[in-house]
């Protein structure tokens, strides 16, 4: 079987973005980054800065509730989750594409020519990598790392009532620590083929 | 890298144990099953057909306490798992094998030589692949696969403390009805040579 759209969760730091763009290289398939953000900000009116921040986290604070008990309205975040969707099943439509978190696997868990992949990686290659890439910073890095996944965590059973970790969400895990990042995007590649 | 040592966690029904034979033919690797249980029954006093019962399954009354509250004394359960333990890091230590269940990815998880994999699949291709396998029989399937696979993550939990279905637990988990079984022995073939 062939795949036509891959979709990548990913923990903060494991490199599972770097997978995406390598393996749609290897497979002349479209990696939605920032274009994925633009057309949902055409989509949604909500600046490109929210959506990058706030479109598949939890905020710091919780969830936005700035409409108060108006039952009948979305709340921003809602608002925003179902501009992300229609997007991605547009651009699933399309076809021959990576999308990288915002719960794609599971806006897409009926397309039978979808992928749905999870990467994760050991705590200390995390550091390490986050360092190399982005240099020290003060903030203490584990604690970055734990918060950032917990925001997506948060975000992603709230939006799929599924727990993230859970293998059998995917249809593939890899540790990327383990195996390195192009051992990684090789399985995949051969299994997308 | 190359690993040495693979041990396959699986569901009930996922075809795990026949990709741990395929896997161990293509390699040249030991593949222990039979051999497995002779080996704990040597170590442990206990009659095979008791260790193939309960050596990776809390009974369906839960766990032995036949010693009361003795506390000084193992439990049988306890016993038997200690066996299990001793056999299998003398396994690993012989190299170039295959360990299926029996929590062999938690025992040998300092090992840097081993690959943890786990297997799963979706329902019911599990039940048609029981029923192709074994043949209809009066007890429901889909009841027995579940309880077969509470059993095992009852075990699972109780001598490791983790939850055998999350992906971080092990270095690659596939999902066996999605990618076929023998994309799965081709993918893990690749990753251990």
């Amino acid at each position: 079987m062939s795949y036509s759209v891959v979709t990548i969760t990913r923990e903060f730091g494991s490199g599972g973005r770097t997978i995406a763009k390598k393996l749609a290289e290897e497979l002349g398939y479209d990696y939605y980054d920032y274009e994925l953000v633009q057309k949902i900000a055409q989509e949604s009116g909500f600046a490109e800065g929210f959506i990058e921040e706030f479109g598949e986290e939890v905020s710091t604070g919780g969830f936005f509730s700035f409409f108060g008990n108006n039952w009948g309205a979305l709340n921003i975040n809602d608002q925003l989750y179902f501009s992300e969707r229609k997007v991605i099943l547009e651009l699933a439509e399309k076809g021959n594409c990576i999308i990288v978190g915002r719960c794609a696997d599971y806006i897409l868990k009926d397309r039978k020519d979808t992928l749905n992949v999870f990467i994760y990686a050991d705590m200390e290659w995390k550091k390490d990598r986050i360092v190399n890439l982005y240099g020290e910073t003060d903030v203490d890095i584990e604690k970055r790392i734990l918060e950032k996944d917990k925001r997506r965590k948060a975000y992603y059973k709230y939006y799929t009532d599924r727990k993230w970790n859970r293998a059998a969400n995917y249809h593939v895990s890899l540790e990327s620590s383990e195996l390195g990042i192009d051992t990684c995007v090789e399985i995949l590649k051969s299994i997308v083929k």
